[in-house]
């Protein structure tokens, strides 16, 4: 057997150390306390169900990913306003918004490795708390006072809703295709990713071609990241992904994983995932079926591949900007994001 | 035995007709078919489940009071332009919206006399097509470039959702009080009502006593018509009310006729009362009981009075405004609403 060096040791002498979200956590660190204020301040209400369930989402250990790449993204388009505090944190309110009504529709019971909310206060309690979280993220974005934001973010918050309505209809259809899969995901993860980013060009008065790259960028990141989460979901478990392992497939969920095994399999495979995709395989010896077929068709490692490919190109679109620390950040965070669960 | 007129039948020599919606519908007809057009153009989607969820309840049977205040309003105001169709068809998204989400968190199987959206195509499916609706709502605001409608329709949307929940967790608490409950449905119902109105005099350029007066005429209206249809929820049954019959009472939720009746109550009815709202009493003859009592304690009567005084107060709103067609559309809508089930 050959010496393999323990996961959490660098080994010595490594040419480059693991990317990390440490360069843009440093960056907006700043700017996400102005951010995280907003937050506490705005979900508040006279009702007090509503700060005590959205304060267990958004308390929950999330990255705020969303809301730092609205920060990372003003800085590097040298914004030096302070309007994206509050669309940063509208950003936020409209992805735990999704959230909420997310583990309704798909019936979860863990979240970033806690109950969900609809789990503790119940389903009905989660889509009013939700409506709420939207309501109030709007109202952020008129206080910002740009059209052109409410524009991009309304428009966004209608495409993630569509993609949500698609993906429910794709639903234990096992012929969905990958061209197919990229539209749903690109509407339910990647089009707030992208507006995520676009909106600091905005209030920044920069450029339509600005916008466009950030889009780009926020766009191909969001792809990325949202393959790398469907490998994962085949290859963790609830204690170090934050969900329960293997809750696609019990959901009879259409991952790329499960499109590209169901592919390249035996007509016994192919009978396995028909099976599994409508239902009739949800324990844990059917799980760990699947995952060996995942792993034998080089499904999860081309998932992966094809997450390098996108996230490639959102490194790319940042091309046309300044060398800094801003670029560096986003740039290493693309890196991060595809490098987990190696 | 006295004489009695046929309910149907009017007698000969009455002082007055019956008050209808035919004066404000001949006043909005040519609005309307604006509004319904933009209605049906932005509820289509690549998505096709999506215009045909909402359109079973867009196309529905209702009466789209909200979007025809929207108008008459606009029309008392003296407004001539065109941005109150876009408008008004963004009040009725939040709306529908709303009331997709009402029945899949009341578990409602009947509305306007039709099977619901949720039990047709599922809880999810509801959810997440109320969430396109309420975006698509804010994409119409954006196109009608007023950020200061945006701000009243953004902030109606999180006191809707505010009552919303509220009423959630009144649910099955019998000591609900009179204001307690006045400011759920102020919440709930009234707060569209009122920004539905205000909106047409902040397109017309208007001045904030304008404003303020249009606000103050819908949230009476929509308090008195929240009441209204809180006393025919015991009075009717699904043929002629569209909804069924009872439901209120089923879910055990403490409306005003109930908060009268136990509250007028003998201890033995007090325990009845408890019984239902804790959902112990479900049966027909328990439903017949129920409006026994709300009938011998003056409840239902009294409650129909409380809705006359809002309704009153919704009617003097209107005062500082000049006679003619739309004031008396405006007046006669009002009347209409609270004679509703007499």
């Amino acid at each position: 057997m050959t010496a393999v060096a323990p996961d959490n040791v660098d080994p010595i002498g490594s040419a480059k150390a693991e990317p990390s979200l440490t360069p843009i956590l440093n960056l907006v660190a700043d700017g996400m306390g102005q951010v995280n204020a907003v937050i506490i301040d705005r979900m508040q209400s006279r009702i007090p169900l509503i700060p005590e369930l959205a304060g267990h989402l958004i308390a929950g250990g999330g990255k705020r990913l969303r809301p730092m790449l609205t920060l990372a993204c003003a800085d590097l388009v040298g914004y030096a306003g302070d309007r994206h505090y509050k669309l940063a944190a509208a950003v936020e309110f409209i992805h735990t918004a999704t959230l909420l009504h997310d583990d309704v529709v798909d019936g979860s019971g863990l979240r970033r490795g806690r109950k969900t909310a609809n789990i503790i206060w119940g389903n009905s309690a989660s889509v009013l708390v939700g409506d709420f979280l939207f309501s109030r993220s709007f109202e952020l974005m008129v206080e910002a006072e740009s059209l052109k934001v409410l524009h991009i973010l309304s428009n966004a918050s209608a495409v993630i809703a569509e993609g949500e309505v698609n993906q429910l209809t794709a639903q234990r259809k096992i012929d969905t295709s990958e061209e197919q899969y990229l539209d749903i995901i690109g509407a339910k993860t990647a089009a707030l990713f992208a507006a995520a980013c676009r909106i600091s060009a905005v209030v920044a008065d920069r450029s339509e071609e600005d916008e466009q790259a950030l889009d780009i960028y926020g766009r191909n990141l969001g792809i990325a990241f949202q393959l790398i989460d469907d490998a994962i979901d085949y290859e963790s478990d609830g204690a170090t992904m934050g969900k329960d392992a293997g809750d696609d497939f019990r959901d009879g969920k259409v991952t790329l994983p499960v499109i590209l095994a169901y592919a390249r399999g035996s007509d016994e495979d192919k009978a396995f995932w028909k099976a599994a995709i409508a239902g009739h395989k949800i324990s844990d010896d059917d799980l760990a079926h699947a995952t060996g077929l995942l792993r034998q068709t080089g499904a999860i490692a081309d998932t992966m591949a094809r997450a390098r490919h996108y996230g490639q190109q959102a490194i790319d679109a940042l091309a046309m900007f300044d060398a800094g620390a801003a670029k560096a950040a986003l740039t290493e965070a693309v890196e991060f994001a595809i490098a987990r669960a190696y």
